[in-house]
């Protein structure tokens, strides 16, 4: 099902099938949810408006005035706002990923829909390689590049992002786009640092628990509970990175810039009942929204 | 309110008010969670019937005719049984705790209402601290032990384990009671290394999720958020106690022992609604009921 | 003289002579201790009775009887006894390998004559190699495995078990019966963890000393000599768990439980003279007999 | 020389006389250098402008239409704008400190000529102490805080801020404006994290060599010559925080918008030859001008 | 018994009891072996020469004309030549203290009979403290010192010199002959580095196995019970060292140099039988005898 | 350009192209350094005299005679007696590494234009390979081997030492003659450690800055200017090292024989202007010449 690659960057003895990719009852579970979740409409009402299906949240304001629009055109707008937000977040991530050019490769790691590793292609023309545990989300990738018509530069794969098999040094920058809950940090850095050449580019976007409050609230459990993730304390990012050699050159809080969207996606009709411990974990200061760039030494 | 203790063991600059005990949002809101949710009847329920108020679950195969009794007598009976099951959890963990002699101390680690406490006193004839975060608890067992005669033995502190200013050696024996759940292992552990005696022994029950099976289940988010709890992975209990001098001499799943008294709790009247995330968490594997004995080495 | 393997599953280049598999001379001496020491009657003359010759010792009560029994029989009966003792302990370490599947593959390391291995593969039905740096024994060991007609199953190879050239994940489970006491422990386990699957299981049973009591005392010093061992402290088993991935599930301590069978072997016709350090080490509490079953995670 | 301060506070036993403050031949060099380098314009020609001495680099663009006025006006324009930017900087320092109340501590480690302290007074009205190892600046800057009429509030102590005898847990911040090249950062975070309380900030203003150009360059040692410091590199600064318990929240490379700074500085009467250095170093990327705010946990 | 000292440099809580110096069952049975082993000769016998006790074993060449004296003489006359060596190996070690001065402070940890304590003083005319777990040895030290006429500037101590109570940064040197066999060395260094001023020195003078030869030898286990010691590994001092903030400026390899004086001792009448095992164990490469000069930093 | 060598050792896929050697702009400029500064007279000079250059300093007194000859023939005496004090080095350091066999492999990792290599060579008839990113010095150095006809034995690879392609295990000793201050230590014996055979022995000889004076000097960083170097810490080296399973059996402070050099090379015509600079830091006490002899364990 997943596209083949460039043999001298993936290991030739990589692993396809599901169930070696799977290495433990927690992944198949996400993998599980991920695969048979697809009626949740608030990433593919979003994605379709332009073909850019999201797998993260968004920042910046909105347009207050949406909400006051006559109901049979409010709903649409909020959506097509939310999506905007989305888009701004992927955006303000490339920002971060520095100088790459169109012979570099990149790696989406925990790819989703594939929405933000189009954005990518688009802005450097470089190829782009995805990863994720869902069949499904690969396969729905990998038919919206050949949409774009990127479907020679932009492939998703079903692969495990703990050993995804690129080779040693092969990659110019690597993100994640809210997908590092899912796995153990120490793990996940030690493969990133092994892929990225020397002076590569890794940006995280991330919901994090707050240490300054103490251990994780209980607003915090009950996101962790809604999507079978386990988020990490924002210490843990950056113990990771230091013993990895991956070290930071800008850390945003991007928590206050969030939570518009947060607020408004409760409005809308695609709110999903999770809207609300987000925000009280914000408000309350026990979670942060964060995005780290750092560079690999 | 919490009775003073021997000035050569305890620091005498030792915190008492509760905004110095507190660190952080997370423990103020643990605290405030044991002050308040004092009519949770499962807890007194069953320490009214002999005057062991306990905080922790229960072992043993229970007497299954019990669930053929008339309406009227049934829901005591169960009552009583769980009582009885989680008395003996407290003795089995009382069992590990060695050689320990009237002259010794002894240092139940997160009390509660101070049943297991007074069990130990009355098995060593030793003095007994027990600290707790919660000053309803800390004056509710002290409370008991004065019941019990014992108040000049067994004295309860308000105090956090991380910082609980006894002397450095002083102490025989340590235990934590499915505490542990709440604060980081490392600091925890380091603080119970410093003032155990060389050969002193450290007894911890509790539940912790299972690295085999991967990340932390749906099942064990959902009793974090019931309880504000942050349950750590087995591997990590180990972790910390190698970094801190505590060497296991016995290590008992008590998982297959705990399951009965989760499936009689659901059957009574004062199940609490997390009994079915226990049971599933179990049953997956994702969660273990454990008994550690260590080592101060 | 070793019987070859599953290609893909150990290395291609794997060496086959001693003097690859040997890298210091204190390996040189302990494989030259076993390669000669061939007379010793213990393990031979309890082999015999079964087939099955073990290396290590026994567990569980004797039947006192035996030794009021007359001169003529006297001998052979505790010989036969030591002999059931030493399999009930072979027995127990199999019983904590956990859920093993005639398709999983184990690995006995540090083989001896190759008796805990003939009785796991005719519980488990799975393949079983072991290996050891005693070329004698490898031989011996062979010859076994095919007088009980399951050589294509249970193979021995002449190899070092910290660097025994199996393949990454490739073992649902390993063992090493009294034989940690000649390697160095965070390397052991180091290969232990890049060999054992997710989930896989690793059981140990060894002497250990016990640093409650402090250092190696001359007990333990005069067990060293013995056998050109280097005994290790409890402590360093739990140490090298933690830091390779090996997570213990349960801990048991056998020395009560071994005490008899030493005094008995002090009774018998094959007491080596070493008895006497052991029981002095177990009973002033300098040594352990331990057992350690861990989950790689 | 120094003003007493809060025996609650500073340990009782805390060194006052320089030749307990200076532990290395290399402390007392640096010391030296800030004692009789009184001559040096750069920093007190800008501080005469307002009282406000720096002793670090300033940000921002500036007005290139100085660079045109005539020469009997330029040059005090020029140093104007230096001080401008400098003050900028302090204020950019500041912004990051989060929420100080009146009540609150601050420590400034490394406190020069003592302006940053006196603009952290004046910003958030509480108490600031200010630590060097220059017994001159200690004067000096004791002198600018009573021309304030805020003695009571600011002080400088002749201290080394590796050991500033504060009490443990009793700031709510500390800063390290551009003075951190002369110590260890793992000694220097560690004695942080033990002044700070818990949840207290860390906002630290530094040039660091950058890892990604590999070790340090010819220009970046040219500075370590010329102030006889030892510049570390980004790496080190991250490491040192994760290894104490400082996490960051904002990192911001602050490298584009220094060089301005320096180009205007080198265009001055007030120009050291240094200028040269900094803007190869600048430029050629092998140093970065950093802002880390870190919060302990 | 044991001397007082300045209350400003030792504890003035420090421990003074036997029982309380000693914490385990291996450091009881090591201060009881000293306390009783008083008739073994060798070290009394070559002590009563001049009176100075030395607790270590020698180097450099012997005359080697003395084997042929006659029988009468001959005995004498090798005795003296022992001592001798002895006597050379304190002062190779003394040579390496560095730059001393009258104003100084040493610490003698582990000083026997208390020769190489008197002969630091005699050469740096400095206060020396010594301290060891036997009572016989302080008390017999302290008379020595007395004998001398130095009891006021050479005092010996029943202490742990794991935990001996000298202040903080107090001692210019500390030193161990042949004595770090007894305890961890990380604990040792630790409590040595604490105790050292900046700058301050540490001579080792040691036997310790060869990694290069692997695990311990039989030759070094014989060593080890004979004295009830755990001889370490060469790779561990220098661990212990690097953890410890004790950085090497001096490393001699002695091996060479003390086989003549075991040797020589293998022909004396104060042959206690260990000679065999050294001589073999230095033969063979599995031991070394080594010096480390190391400096406090 | 470089000579290809035996590829059961050797990488096959081993990089010879600069711009893969090279991975930094740090490595970048000091390769250019080292390709472009060919006029510097004080190697050529030395190195015409007979065939030997050298990329190093000397040791041992010189001849003070020296500096009383007449004008004319003053210089060239100079010349040819740093030349013998440079051999001098060299042969301290060969002295060092060990019992090699002709049938053994050497590394010369950094070296320059292969002096110490054809000195290795001439003494034990085995292999040598050396390594450079210099290419120059590659070709320098090979043609220095043709012109002692020992290119079969003797070849210069243009590779980076932190990464030089020989085989796990293949070498009997490396050495490092003045070139470790262009490296992380970590990374370098990491490197060393994977290639050494157990057993094996790695010398190095270095200048370092020392920790007891504290940080960086000034001299010493004028010296790292000049060669555009990172003179480590003494303590770095011992860090290093016992991170890696290399632990030192002979250290050496050669300071006090390198001065003379330094003094006698200041009145030379070959003086490049840095001998101030090092006679300085050397006298201050900033400064050590070092040689660490070290088992690969």
């Amino acid at each position: 099902m997943t596209t083949s690659t460039n043999p001298s960057v993936l290991r030739t003895d990589s692993v396809l099938r599901t169930d070696s990719v799977l290495r433990t009852d927690y992944e198949r579970a996400v993998a599980n949810y991920w695969n048979t979740n697809r009626q949740d409409p608030v990433n593919l009402r979003l994605g379709e408006l332009d073909g850019l299906y999201h797998h993260h949240y968004g920042i910046g304001d909105y347009d207050t005035a949406l909400l006051d629009l006559p109901d049979e055109t409010r709903d649409e707008a909020i959506i097509a706002e939310l999506h905007r937000l989305e888009t701004a977040q992927a955006d303000l991530l490339l920002d971060h990923l520095g100088d790459v050019r169109p012979a570099d490769r990149l790696l989406d790691a925990g790819s989703g829909r594939g929405g933000t590793s189009l954005m990518a292609h688009a802005r450097f023309g470089c190829e782009v390689d995805g990863v994720t545990i869902s069949e499904y989300q690969a396969e729905f990738a990998n038919e919206q590049a050949a949409a774009h018509g990127v479907a020679d530069s932009v492939r998703f794969h079903l692969r495990n992002m703990l050993d995804s098999g690129f080779a040693t040094h092969s990659l110019r920058g690597i993100w994640t786009n809210e997908t590092t809950m899912y796995v153990d940090l120490f793990e996940l850095f030690a493969e990133f640092s092994r892929m990225l050449a020397y002076g590569g580019r890794y940006v995280c976007v991330t919901g994090c628990s707050n240490d300054v409050t103490g251990g994780r609230s209980k607003a915090v459990s009950r996101i962790d509970e809604h999507y079978t993730c386990n988020i990490h304390p924002r210490s843990r990012y950056f113990a990771a990175m230091a013993a990895n050699g991956l070290v930071p050159i800008n850390v945003i809080d991007l928590t206050p810039a969030t939570i518009p969207y947060w607020e408004l996606r409760a409005e809308s009709s695609v709110a999903t009942g999770i809207e609300d411990p987000f925000l009280t974990a914000y408000r309350e200061g026990s979670f942060h929204y964060l995005l780290i760039a750092a560079d690999r030494v």
